[in-house]
């Protein structure tokens, strides 16, 4: 038993049971140990994910020793030496039944981060492995959370860092990156420009890229989402979950946490159906599920007052693609005017106070009863990615 | 066991131990299963206190198959019945290391906190014993985070919300009262002025006053912050407890924490001493405990960047400077520009970003070290009330 700042609880400490990554497109593996981006076969450049054995002496009945975060699942996080831990209390966040719908519908409200959003269980990871590894510096591109998530994070690890952020994003995400100290970088555009920008800069190769998807460890945060909403259902796998779709690290998270939870016997291995939110104004894996490519094709002018969602292509577009067929999945776009109508209705409805992204997946439900694509007798998850008051701009 | 959709882990269920009202100044006892609201012997008036037999078959070993949220300290609290409970994921909030004072000093982060804020505990509570008791539609007057939360709690209760605010607020706080369909009322002046205007409203008499301490519920729920301070120190006291002092519900409610828990036998019955901090522009507290006064003279133009204490007059100040008193505590000012260089100072030192109260606190410390009133082997414990997000508009 080994006592650290960081617990909430006792902790029993597993060790991690990762052993090592691979490309779930070409089958090649790589090294645990030392920093790794994506896969390096130049005909394939997948992002890579991160492999377990079935850690020894860890029961489910454990965890309520553990802590009240996402390191409750430490034994399966790559995670290899507690004290590069680098915690400000992300996950373990609340799974809010919807009252109209008891029982079988419920919100994963993700406000209740820090940093306000989702970004902080990934980025809480990247930097933990990024601080285990060596890394001194951080940069990446951000459509909005991420960059604050990162901000706050490499403070906490005492890492410098950098990030690019489309000039139009909400003035909150700006400042929190300034009042964590890092350099702000504001371009024109959308996340793609950012990503560009970041690339040109002199000194680029000196900086560890934290691009979703293009290091390992942000899906390895991410998955936890997974893993909590299953503990918190009892470890019933939920028929469908609804995900607003940017960069897409958490669809792919949620997907990798039920496959896992299956092999560790937690689960009766089922799949949930997997549903991409995605905004009228930007949504090139609508358009590619529709006509079935593995691929996207980004639009040329990506719109919509849901920064999170304003990602012209996902890095991990064909996982992304593949995931959604193979558990019988969809993808549903909703118009900003949706989205807004859709986060007034759970305010006044639910009091659930949720960014954009989260009025998106409330639309798209209805829109999928309407479809008969689902039924009011499945139970559903929505997915909300974050705070609300860090959107008023864009939402009044 | 009874299971309930507003679980997040198996919930054993164990009767609340709530037995009467009693008023701390003149001994009165009142009904716990009538609306109560403060002491009605007009020699008195005195905010009121829920009193607690010893309960059964509860021991701290079970608290780790509770909630992960306040409600996990149900037997201590005066909710009856569980299905009244009108719960948005309120409390169990990270207890975050200070890097820099390891294992001496921590924040407590109640910016991860449904709204935003520690008001969630306090109005969960009494909107949860008002539905018990039969309410339907509330009001209150509000320095900023109480209205939110209120709004977003009578919103999940089904009930109707009225709230009065100073004009001077920043937006967000509006804004997310008119978001989740509160009636909002802009006021001039101070919360001293919003209340005045409650007051004058034709139909007042028909809406349940929920105005600080002046009902009897908001003190328990936010003695949750006590209760869990100390489990997370795993049952060990603190000595200091520094805590930004609006109207100071949440102060009284930790010292009330720490005096059950040791009747309780969970802790060795020591008291943390008791800071409150004000700003330099609202501290009528301070100057009362200097001049050794029983109540305080509110300040004619009270002005601070920190919306939670530009309180001129707590209707509670009699049992805050007793509890200060009888604590060895101490109460000090700090400035707006130090309030500002704090919040810096956590943001960049420990990516840990909080409300300017949360930044008064920091400053606090400083200070009390300084003085020699506290010493760095002291364990601390700094509340920060409230997310960052939502005062931008005064902090930058």
């Amino acid at each position: 038993m080994i006592s650290t700042p960081h617990m909430q609880a006792r902790e029993e400490y597993v060790p991690s049971a990762a052993s090592h990554l691979y490309c779930p497109e070409c089958g090649a593996t790589y090294d645990l140990h030392q920093q790794q981006s994506y896969c390096q076969n130049p005909a394939c450049l997948h992002p890579l994910l991160v492999a377990y054995h079935v850690p020894n002496d860890w029961r489910k009945e454990h965890l309520a020793l553990g802590p009240a975060s996402m390191w409750r699942y430490a034994p399966m996080l790559p995670l290899q030496r507690i004290e590069n831990r680098v915690s400000l209390g992300e996950g373990w966040t609340p799974l809010l039944p919807v009252k109209r719908h008891p029982g079988k519908l419920w919100i994963k409200h993700e406000a209740l981060n820090p940093s306000g959003s989702f970004k902080a269980r990934g980025i809480s990871m990247a930097i933990s492995r990024a601080k285990e590894l060596g890394v001194k510096q951080v940069v990446l591109p951000t459509a909005g959370n991420a960059g604050g998530a990162v901000s706050a994070y490499a403070a906490r690890a005492g890492m410098k860092a950098r990030v690019y952020m489309p000039e139009t994003t909400p003035m909150v995400f700006q400042q929190e990156c300034q009042f964590m100290g890092a350099e702000l970088h504001l371009t024109p555009g959308s996340i793609r420009e950012s990503g560009a920008q970041m690339k040109k800069a002199a000194d680029h190769d000196q900086w560890f890229d934290l691009s979703t998807l293009k290091e390992p460890y942000r899906i390895e945060g991410k998955k936890t989402m997974g893993y909590e909403i299953a503990e918190q259902l009892q470890w019933k796998v939920p028929d469908v979950v609804i995900y607003p779709t940017g960069g897409g690290t958490g669809l792919i998270g949620i997907w990798k946490a039920f496959v896992e939870l299956g092999r560790l016997g937690w689960t009766n291995g089922k799949l949930p159906r997997m549903v991409a939110v995605q905004a009228s104004g930007c949504q090139p894996l609508v358009e590619a599920f529709r006509e079935g490519t593995a691929t996207v094709i980004p639009p040329a002018h990506p719109k919509t007052l849901a920064s999170g969602l304003r990602v012209p292509k996902s890095f991990g577009d064909r996982l992304l693609l593949r995931i959604l067929a193979e558990t019988q999945g969809f993808a549903i776009a909703v118009s900003d005017e949706e989205i807004l109508d859709g986060v007034s209705q759970l305010a006044r409805r639910e009091g659930i106070f949720v960014a954009p992204e989260g009025g998106a997946t409330w639309m798209a439900y209805q829109k999928l009863l309407k479809m008969n694509w689902l039924n009011r007798d499945e139970s559903v998850i929505l997915l909300n990615t974050g705070s609300a008051y860090k959107y008023l701009e864009n939402m009044v």
